[in-house]
């Protein structure tokens, strides 16, 4: 085994940061990784903002929910989907963009996302730690405002980083054979469900959670306590007013 | 340096392949790489389907406008947003999923490609060459029926891999304060746009392109050329279909 596959099989999320900050050598090869990343048509159109300044982080706490990590670890970085850079420049040599619409914003998207994780995958091989934020896509319209962010850039994901100051055990995943299809989808059948969800339904954690929400199983622990509907409901129709007046919707609404 | 940010820095995109088979232990551990992705709630809402069949990647590369390349490489990977296993788990454990919206579909396609970018990453330090198609996004709809995906299943990004047959210069990047910003956004002024650009403007291959394609500079290449407004049109409103008819718009529209 690899090196390289080794820091990827040992990936943990780290929740509890110490107060060390990263180097700027450090910081500097991790964002080079990020963007070596691959790009649709090499166009590069993302932008990852980097927070340090605490007070900053202070406020960026409240936005992602309070989560303590956020004021802790010494770095955020916030990816975007930005067509601006790209649009600027098309206008500046007299070529028209035509980036207003939704299939251009899921590039933008996709280009930011393989982004972070190359950021990922060598700040932890750098020894340092990250948690992915989604309460980012929940809180886009906030962050605009609180970024400043012009037409064309729309915030889809938040990292984390730092040093541990946790050694959490490693998450359960789903077996292989439960996410993996071979030549066609095969789809699930009640048997194949109950397979796949087992080792993750016997955990002691998954005890816990279920007795610490007051709820019969894992399955509602989702639908009832963390991902529930009506805010499902709610930030949908934040983030598509969000892409919207983004301008990343000029052709369909 | 190490081995891993080595790797990360070293990514060519391959776009010609030799015959030889990937081993099944190799794409076993570049895939369980992959699964190791961090994933919203660990909800692991993706799915990976692996085409290795010399016909039905015959038929896909139709699917991805012709591009030779997936005829030629012994492994496709279709990368889906995936919510059809959650559904079904959560119906099956009398929980109510609230999934049928636009967030779940975003968080659901953060997922597929954050093991996307693990995936390659993995294959690269395995020797293998990779190439994204962007392709998968324009032709979901035709790609849900090339799989019969059900409902809830969005292919989000596709994975070419295989043993490299080329050894291509590493392609160029905007320089890193062309997309890095410190703290707040600082929008680009037309200076900093020029300087930007400046490098890659002046590239051999941008002649190139320039002179080929019979437009003004490098910007109309992709205005005029490889991504048109038309089509970005056309192919928003396919993919905002495909959303709802998979039913990820259930309340949206």
């Amino acid at each position: 085994m690899n090196n390289t596959i080794e820091t990827l099989l040992n990936h943990k999320t780290i929740r509890k940061y110490k107060k060390d900050n990263i180097h700027d050598d450090v910081l500097s090869r991790i964002l080079e990784c990020g963007i070596r990343a691959s790009t649709t048509g090499n166009m590069q159109v993302y932008s990852v903002i980097i927070t340090k300044d605490q007070e900053r982080r202070n406020e960026l706490c409240k936005l992602h929910f309070g989560q303590q990590m956020v004021e802790e670890a010494p770095v955020l970085l916030t990816l975007c989907a930005d067509f601006n850079r790209f649009n600027k420049w098309c206008k500046q040599r007299n070529a028209k963009p035509g980036y207003d619409n939704f299939l251009s914003f899921i590039t933008a998207a996709i280009d930011a996302l393989l982004v972070a994780q190359n950021i990922c995958v060598a700040a932890e091989s750098e020894g340092l730690g990250i948690c992915y934020l989604g309460t980012t896509t929940y809180q886009a319209d906030k962050l605009i405002k609180f970024f400043n962010l012009p037409e064309g850039v729309v915030p889809v994901t938040t990292v984390v980083a730092g040093y541990p100051d946790e050694d959490p055990e490693q998450v359960d995943r789903l077996p292989a054979e439960g996410v993996i299809h071979h030549e066609k989808y095969n789809d699930y059948s009640s048997k194949d469900i109950d397979k796949i969800y087992r080792y993750k339904e016997k955990l002691p954690l998954t005890r816990e959670l279920i007795e610490e929400n007051k709820v019969e199983n894992l399955a509602q622990v989702f639908t009832e306590k963390r991902y529930i509907k009506k805010d499902n409901v709610h930030f949908s129709k934040v983030l598509l007013k969000v892409l919207k007046d983004q301008g990343f919707m000029n052709n369909e609404i």
